[in-house]
C-alpha cells in the first residue's frame, strides 16, 4: 500500500510543537486585531496580506454592483476616522482607539446635532453597561456610534460634534483563497469570515488557524483538493457561491473555521444533512479527543455555513468552532479582546482540524480477501503466538473489526464507530492486513497516487 | 397568497370566551348526564337530539339484524323501569334514581327469587365499595342488578322482589353524523361514542365537546371535509365503518374523544401507524402546550380507534383524551357523575382539538424561490437593518427555517418539528415569504379554493 | 391446526424436573473436568464419547495436514505426561495433578535446563498470584508449563529436570455433531467448544448442557432441524465451516453455547447482522425472563461466533452464556474448577435455550381471515359476555393485539414485541384464533407437517 497522506498528517499532528505554534498563533490574532476590516475595504485587503506571510492566499476583487444570487456587492467602504465630541468638545469615542466605536459601513457624516438627535444614531448595550457593542449597517445607509451603556448614560444635553471621515463608493469586494490540490478533484472546504473589526476570538483567530492548516497541507500530498476561503461574512461566502457554481459541486466536505481560541469547549455543529461524511468524521474525533465537547443540530443560523447549506446547495459542510455564535458573554463587543484567546486553545483546535483530515484523508472501504472464517494472522506474525489470554491487544482487535466488517460496503470510519476504536488504530490496521495480502481498496483507482 | 382556515382556526382559538364556552359546555354535560343511553333506543335518541340543538347533526337508524362485518345490529333496547325489592318489600335498587342500577340491555324480567339465585345477577366492585358499576350485557341475553359492594353485603337470606321493565325487540340502532365540507375531498373524522348512561365525563363530555366543535367548523370554509360520528361504542362504529366502506378510504386523519373533561392532564395515544400526520399534529401540539401531557403507543383496546384502527381499514386514527380509558378510579362507576368534570378542562381540550386542525389545515410543503444561498431579507422589510445581534427575533428564525428546509419535499410540520418552533410561527413565516414571492405551495391544485 | 413443537417445548420445558436435571448436568461436568482435552487428541474424543452416552452425537475425524480456508489442520497432540522437578529433584509441577500445568500442545521435551532458560518456559498469572493459568501454543512449535505466580517465585537458581512426554504426529482432528431432523431443511445451530482442559465452566458446562438438549429435542418432531456440533475452539468451527459450506448456508439461526453454569446473569451477544430473527428471540426470552441479564452488541472476538460470523459467511449467530468470554476472575486459570459451576444456573440456561427455541419453533406470520373491523370474539366464547369492565384478560389482550397485527407481513414475534406480551401467550392467542377460522397461516406450506 503507498504512503498515504492520512498517516502524514498524523506524523505532522504528533510532530507539531504546540508551545511555537501557540505563540505564533496568538502573535497573528495581536497583529490581525486593531485593524479595522468590514465586508470590503483597505481593512480586509491588509489583513489578508497578512495572512499571506503565512500561506499563498490568493485575492479575489468582485466589483461594486456585481449580482449574486438575490444579493449586489454593496459600495465599497473606505475608512479614515470617526470622533464624537461633547457640547464641551471633550473627545467621547475615537474609532481609533478602539473601531468598535464607529458604526460598521457608517456613512460620512460632519456636523453638530442635539443630544436627542444623537440619540438615535446610538448603540449600546443596557444589560452589559461597561461594553461597547459591535454593530453593522452594510445595506442601509446610516450614521452611527457605539458606546457603552455606562458612557451614554453620562452624556448631557447640548450639541454634540460628529465627524465620521468614511468613503461609500463604488470599489470592490475583497476574499483570500487557496488551494491545495489533492490526487482527486473532490474538494474539501475551510471557509473562515474575515470582516469583524477588533473581535479578537470572533474571527481574528479563525484566520490565523485556517492559514496556519492551509501552510501544513501545503507541505502534503493531500488525497483531497483543499480549498480554504478567506471571505467576509455572508456577502462573501454568496459571492464565492455565485461565482462559482460548478465548483461548489465538487465539495465532498466542508468545515466553517470561527471562534476557535477561547477557553471554552469545542462545539460541532452539524450540517444540514445531519448524517455526512463530515458530520460523522467530527463527532468520532470528538468522541476520541478526552475532552468535554457539543455535538449540536444544524440550525440555518450563525456563520456562512447558512450559506453552503441553503437548500439550493445543501453541501456537506459543518462549522466546529469552541464557544459557538453568541453564546459567550463577550460576543460581539469590546470584550472579545485578544486577552480572551487561549493559546493552548487556539492550537487544540488545530489539531481537532488535523484529526478530522487525518479521517477523511484515510476513509476507504475495504474487501476482505480472506472473508471466510478468520484468516491466520499468527502465521503473517499479525497475533501472538501464545493462547489463552482474555484480552487481545488493541492493534488485534482493530484487525479483527477490520477483517470483519471489510465487505466493500463499509468504510473504515464505520468499522471505527462499530468497534469503538479510534479512527488511526483502525486506518493502520487496515494497512496492516493489506500489507499482509488479506485487505484490498474497493475501488483501487481512489488509490492511483504515489 | 389566500386567507386560509388555518389562521381561521388560530384567530377562532384566540378570540374564545373561555368562561361562557366551559358552563355551556358543562350544562349540555349535565343535561346529558341523567339519560338512560345505550347502544340502541329512546335514550341513545334523546341525547343525540339535545346535541342537535348545538349543532346540525343528521341521525341515521340501521335496522336490526343488518349484517356489518363480522357482527349484526342488535335488538332495540327499551328501558321503562327497573326495581330491586327486599323480603321485606323495601326498595333496594331503582334505576330511576341512578341508571347504573339496571343490568345495561337487560332483559325483561318479573319475580320473586331467592338471594341466592338473585347474587348469579348482581354485579359489584369488591374493591371500590361505596361505588355502583356499570355493566353490560349486550350480545347474550341477560338481566342484572349493578349494586354498590357494601349494599351487597347488607343483602338477607330471603324473597327479592325483581322489575325490570324492559323489551328487546326488533328496531334500530341510532347514529348522528354531522358533515362540514371542506375545499377537498379528504376527510378529518372526528368520532366520540354516544352509549353511555350516567357517566359523565365517559362520556356526556366528548359528545358536548364534538358538538361544538362541530359548531365552530360549521361557520368556516375548511380545507379538508370535517366528518363528526356520534356512535354507539363498538357496534355504531362498525356499522358506519360497514355502511361507508368507501368513504371511509377518504379518511386522512381521524381522532377518537372520550373523557375529555377529567382534571387530568391530556393523552394522546396514537394510531396503529404510529407516525401518521395526525400522530406527529398531535405530538407537535402537546409539545408546545406548555403543559404536562402524555404520549402512548397504539394498542388494540380502548375505545372506537380499536375499529378505525383495525387491519382492514388502520386509518390514521388516534385518541386524545384527558385521563385514558380504565385508568382514573372513577371509571366506569356511580362516581363518574358531573363533579369530576371540570368546565376549564372541557374548554382546554377543545382548544387541544382545534390546534391540531390548525397544524393539519396549514400544513403543506413549500419551494424556496430563492433557494441558492438565502434571500436578502432585509431589502423586502423581512429582517432588521442594524447589524451584529447575536440573536436573531424568532419570526426571523422561522422565515430562516422555512427557507432552509422548503425543498418541496417537506411539509410545515416537518419544520416545525425540526426548529422546534411553534406551528403557528411556522405557517405565519411561510405566509409572509409567500406575500413577498419567496415561497411557492408545491401543489398549486391544493389552494384550489377562495 | 396441527399440534406443534412450540408448544411440546414449552410443555417439556414446563416439566422438566429441575433438581434431577440439575444434578445429572452437574455430574456430566465433573466427569469431563480432569480430562486433559486440546484440539485434538486422546482427551478430546474420550471426552466426547462420555457426551454421546446423553445423545447420539456421531464422532468426525479431519486428517492432519486439510487444508481448511486460510488455515492446516495440525499434527495430533498426544499427551502422555509432564514433570517439572528442581534442583534439588522436589516435584514442582505435575500434569497429572492439574493438567494446567502443561502449555497445552506443548512439544516433546527431557532434558535438564537452568533456572534461567526454565524461565522462558513458563507462563503465571502475576496478578492473581496464587492461580495457574491456561495457556496454549497450537501453531508454533514449543514446551512449556504454567505455574502460580507464587510457586515461580519460590524457585531458586540452578538447574531443572524437564520431562514433557507428548507427541506430534500426523493424526486427525475430531469433532461431535448430532442433527435432529425437523419438518424444514432450513437449520438451527448449537455449536459448543470442547478443547479446553480442566476448566469447568468454559466449557464442561457448554458441552453437557448442549448434549442434554440434543437429547431432549431428539424425542421431538421439530420445525427446524437442528444441528449440535461439539468442535474444538476456532480450528474446529473453521474445519466444520471448510467441510460444510453448502450445508453452513442452510442455517436459519444459531447459538453458541459456553460459559452456562456460573453464578452470573445470562448475557446475550449479538450475532453481526444485529437484529436478526435469533438476536430477537432471544432478546425477547431475556425480556421476559424475569431476570436480571444483558445484552451486548457484537464484536469480532469471543468465542467461535467469531468464524459463523466472519464476512463471508454471516450467519445469523449468536452467544447466549452466563459471565461471558474473559470476564470472570478465574477464567482461563486453575480456579475455573466444578465449585463454580451451580447445577441450578445450568437448568436455568438450559430451559433459556429452550424458550429461544420456543419462540423459533412458533414464529409465524399469520393472516387475520376477519380483518374489517374487529370480529365478534364473544358468540365464540373467546371473549367475556359482561361488559363494561375496565382491563381485559391478559389472553383477550393478546388476541387482540394478534387480530390487530395479523396482515400476513408480521411474524408473532414481531406481534409479542409490539404488545410487550410473552411469547407463548401471543402463540396460543393464535392458535385459538385459529381454531377458530378467524386466522391463517401466511404460507401454509410451512405448516405441512404432521
Amino acid at each position: 500500500m503507498p504512503s498515504d497522506a492520512a498517516e502524514d498528517l498524523r506524523t505532522a499532528a504528533d510532530r507539531l510543537d504546540g508551545q511555537a505554534l501557540g505563540a505564533e498563533l496568538h502573535a497573528m490574532v495581536l497583529e490581525l486585531f486593531p485593524i479595522c476590516r468590514s465586508i470590503t475595504g483597505e481593512g480586509l485587503r491588509r489583513s489578508l496580506r497578512i495572512l499571506q506571510r503565512a500561506a499563498p492566499i490568493q485575492l479575489h476583487e468582485v466589483p461594486t454592483g456585481t449580482q449574486v444570487f438575490d444579493w449586489v456587492v454593496p459600495r465599497e467602504w473606505t475608512f479614515r476616522s470617526a470622533r464624537l465630541r461633547g457640547p464641551d468638545g471633550a473627545l467621547i469615542a475615537d474609532a481609533e482607539r478602539l473601531n468598535l466605536h464607529v458604526l460598521n459601513y457608517s456613512a460620512p457624516f460632519r456636523g453638530t446635532v442635539p443630544l436627542q438627535e444623537l440619540q438615535k444614531h446610538l448603540h449600546s448595550l443596557p444589560d452589559k453597561p461597561a461594553l461597547v457593542p459591535y454593530r453593522t449597517s452594510y445595506y442601509q445607509e446610516a450614521w452611527g456610534f457605539c458606546l457603552s451603556e455606562e458612557q451614554r448614560r453620562r452624556l448631557t444635553p447640548g450639541e454634540y460634534q460628529v465627524e465620521i471621515d468614511t468613503t461609500l463608493a463604488d470599489g470592490s469586494l475583497t476574499y483570500g483563497e487557496l488551494v491545495v490540490p489533492g490526487a482527486q478533484p473532490d474538494e474539501v472546504l475551510v471557509s473562515t469570515h474575515c470582516c469583524h473589526p477588533s473581535l479578537a476570538n470572533d474571527n481574528c483567530t479563525g484566520m490565523a488557524m485556517c492559514a496556519a492548516i492551509a501552510r501544513l497541507l501545503g507541505g502534503m500530498r493531500p488525497r483531497y483538493t483543499y480549498r480554504f476561503l478567506f471571505v467576509p461574512g455572508t456577502i462573501g461566502a454568496i459571492a464565492w457561491l455565485a461565482l462559482n457554481e460548478q465548483r461548489a459541486r465538487r465539495i465532498a466536505h466542508g468545515l466553517v473555521a470561527a471562534c476557535v481560541g477561547d477557553a471554552g469547549r469545542l462545539t460541532y455543529k452539524r450540517s444540514r444533512r445531519g448524517d455526512a461524511e463530515i458530520d460523522r468524521a467530527v463527532v468520532h474525533m470528538l468522541a476520541h479527543s478526552g475532552q468535554e465537547h457539543e455535538i449540536r443540530e444544524f440550525a440555518p443560523y450563525g456563520y456562512d455555513e447558512r450559506q453552503y447549506c441553503s437548500p439550493g446547495f445543501d453541501l456537506p459542510v459543518g462549522s466546529l468552532t469552541r464557544t459557538p455564535y453568541g453564546e459567550y458573554p463577550e460576543y460581539h463587543t469590546s470584550a472579545d479582546d485578544p486577552g480572551l484567546v487561549k493559546p493552548e486553545k487556539l492550537v487544540d483546535t488545530l489539531r481537532s482540524y488535523l484529526a478530522v483530515f487525518e479521517v477523511l484523508e484515510g476513509n476507504r472501504a475495504y474487501i476482505n480477501l480472506s472473508p471466510k472464517c478468520e484468516p491466520q494472522l499468527g502465521k503473517r506474525g499479525l497475533y501472538g503466538s501464545v493462547g489463552g489470554q482474555s484480552h487481545a491487544a488493541a492493534s488485534q482487535m482493530a484487525m479483527l473489526w477490520v477483517l470483519n466488517l471489510s465487505d466493500g460496503t463499509r468504510s473504515l470510519l464505520e468499522v471505527a464507530e462499530r468497534s469503538k476504536l479510534p479512527f488511526t488504530d483502525i486506518r493502520r490496521a487496515a494497512h496492516a492486513l493489506g500489507c499482509a495480502d488479506l485487505l484490498a481498496a474497493r475501488d483501487p483507482a481512489g488509490e492511483r497516487r504515489a
